[in-house]
């Protein structure tokens, strides 16, 4: 009988627990988690604090009973504080401060990120917020209810700046996102980039960009954002969502090892450098499988995965997390803006030569109602025609999402831009076209050589 | 400079003209079209009739302008009637019966199929209509507009039938369906099947299985069918929607090879046996990628592909054909139904030990509002774990159609069930889970072996 310890409870070391259990059901494990809410959907706290969830209970992803039914056990409002390697214990507190030993025989290491706290951005400041754990949503969603604020300033035009754009509109809210990059949700290139502020603004919201924020003061019941070239505006309330760093104190007391980005080095069987210490999630970095080397690239759906390749391992199995190919959909109004594997830029850095066609095509046929345009960029090899990466934004009714799983299908087998068109590939008019618009931006990336 | 004919202007004669222009465009092509509406969109007929469609003309895939200008003659309104193959010329006559010859280098036969004519459904008597071509539609079209039908039976209950189902009771007339077989849409299990006649049973539709029409008969303005169990009913229109056969008198006068189901037999390079003459589409026989043998699955998808191997390889190419898997999906009311490769049966046949299960999933997270139910039928071999086939139905908004495509990409490289997990696919709260359902249904494929 193994003894599994799991620090942290949400995706990562949820899945660890769970796949423990279901390949060894004789392991008995148990689950550090640092509040009252374990399993909780992160990626779901927007569409709580937009009112489209009004029950913030229904994020989670399984409910503590449906954890402790499958024989987990959970340790609620505890957190790690040190590992001893040698002795094989953890010291953990509870919230008030009460310490104690849990002693393990293989241990996952799950403590996710933490959202970047800028000291310049002032975010201990009533009416600040940062956005991550549930602690940090019910804070909002409190001052939301408390306050009714009329105005919100988001600095940051990533994911989850612009879901809480989206989600504050709805609200009601006057909203401005402040980005510091000359183009906002730099997971795509500049010019998709463009289509999703053009969609904010359609909202009704300002997008500011190439500001970088320097202050953040209160005057009165209002707070002020100053930035760089001079931009000044005032709201009621501010949400910093400038990124997260992996969490990984607790790691270190063990001597587990540390990478450039600050996240946990792990095999792809992700086992650190410390015998019986694994680590999976947000904390740790990601093995790139078209990259061929470790990224920091915190994603739920990969911490799924690497908690799965952890619990199996850590019960005396050999599987290897495949590697990420960067695959993201997000949803910003009535667009939806996927991308997987590299940009021309990142794939010059990794010695390919990349070439990069945008075109744009009807998401159905557009004699069928309700056609949306689809805008694709390819990106392949010139020299190989190796396919290299996608970048999507369309409809959201225009299936977007599972287009780029396509790609991402294609890239994890290495298939060539060419080799897109062999793909079998489903149509019906109210859905595709005999081509789908995947293949004819194949078929327009090969032309344009 | 070659003088390439092609016999057949819609997707796959189109598709192989367009192709050979691309390649080498100092080709001369001409393409000898049966009626004034070459390249329309077959499937989009039921669109048109149902009214969805308003103008018959937004069906073409390419007008016939777009065509010429590439460089495609057209000959319109003219049928081939022999082949010559010795001196490579063929025979067209025009609608007034007079014949003249063409000279050819290299010849491409995309005659295409046409519906069967049981001839006990009296396919002839008026309100009685088969659909397929445009003459066709505009028959039903006219009937529908002079007649103002209130009712319809139709028989057969594959795509064509219930997309007409839908058709036809969007315009408020009241529909059945006859079906000969214990489920509607074959192409999918059973038990999915039964998801798609609920689907139209609560439009209104009556769906009678199991019946075989034996005789169709004029009563006065109304029509009778009468059909195996004591069957009969009366009603306004009759459609025959019971499949299509390859169209090869023309190709069989060459000395062209056919197969078991009257297709035309074709290498991977969509040579006939006879040289010079290549052939593609709905009248060939389609390899199929995953029996490795060919089949007759004519799907507009693989006209295409077909085509444009065939127009390659006709200027002094040596692509190939990868084969089909039977991707297909079709929309009925809110409903898509989807399915690439094998179903048990089929797997059987092939040699493989088939395990299917059938699992039901929130097509996404079920928190944010617009979640459906996402049914999922996986086929996998239960010896090697290969994943061999998945059908699926779900709602419309679901993605269904490209989450089909991911399993198709996967199919497309012989794929394992397990590996399903290790895809990178994409994820955001509105349109999927972390683990997509696909992922989840190879998970409990897997516990339930």
């Amino acid at each position: 009988m193994t003894r599994l310890l799991i620090l942290g409870g949400s995706d990562a070391g949820v899945s660890a627990a769970l796949r423990a259990r279901e390949v060894d059901p004789s392991t008995q494990v148990a689950v550090v988690v640092a509040d009252s809410f374990p399993n909780y959907s992160i990626c779901g706290l927007p569409f709580y604090l937009s009112g489209e969830v009004p029950d913030y209970h229904a994020l989670a992803h399984r409910t503590a009973d449906d954890i402790t039914s499958q024989g987990i056990g959970l340790l609620l409002n505890q957190t790690a504080r040190s590992i001893d390697s040698v002795n094989h214990t953890v010291m953990i507190t509870d919230k008030a401060g009460v310490a104690h030993h849990i002693e393990y025989d293989q241990l996952v290491i799950a403590t996710g990120a933490v959202p970047f706290r800028p000291s310049m951005m002032a975010v201990d400041l009533p009416g600040v917020f940062l956005l991550r754990s549930m602690d940090e949503s019910f804070a909002v969603h409190d001052f939301l209810s408390t306050h009714a604020p009329q105005s919100a300033i988001i600095i940051g035009g990533g994911y989850i700046g612009l879901e809480m754009a989206d989600a504050l509109t709805l609200r009601g809210m006057k909203v401005t996102v402040v980005e510091h990059a000359k183009s906002i949700l730099k997971t795509v290139d500049a010019s998709l980039g463009k289509l999703v502020s053009d969609e904010l603004e359609r909202h009704g919201i300002d997008v500011v960009k190439s500001v970088a924020v320097e202050r953040i003061a209160q005057e009165g019941t209002r707070l002020e954002v100053m930035g760089s070239g001079g931009f000044h505006a005032s709201c009621d309330l501010v949400l910093v969502a400038v990124g997260v760093r992996p969490l990984t104190d607790v790691a270190k007391s063990a001597g587990v090892e540390v990478g450039d980005a600050g996240a946990i080095c792990v095999t792809r069987r992700m086992e650190t450098n410390v015998a019986d210490i694994y680590a999976a999630g947000d904390c740790v970095e990601t093995w790139h499988r078209l990259l061929e080397r470790p990224t920091y690239l915190p994603l739920g759906t990969t911490a799924h995965k690497q908690g799965r390749v952890a619990g199996e391992n850590a019960v005396g199995g050999t599987r290897e997390f495949a590697g990420t190919l960067g695959t993201q959909v997000v949803k910003v109004f009535d667009l939806a803006i996927a991308r997987t594997g590299l940009r021309d830029d990142e794939a010059v850095l990794a010695g390919y030569k990349p070439h990069t066609l945008e075109s744009t095509f009807w998401d159905h046929k557009v004699y069928y109602p309700g056609a949306h345009p689809f805008h694709i960029r390819l990106t392949g090899d010139q020299v190989t025609g190796q396919l290299l990466g996608a970048q999507m934004v369309g409809h959201v009714s225009g299936e977007v999402a599972k287009r780029i799983d396509s790609v991402a299908t294609a890239l994890f087998h290495q298939m060539s831009i060419d080799g897109l068109n062999d793909l079998d590939l489903s149509y019906t008019p109210p859905l595709s076209s005999p081509w789908d618009p995947v293949q004819m931006s194949a078929q327009a990336w090969q032309a344009s050589l």
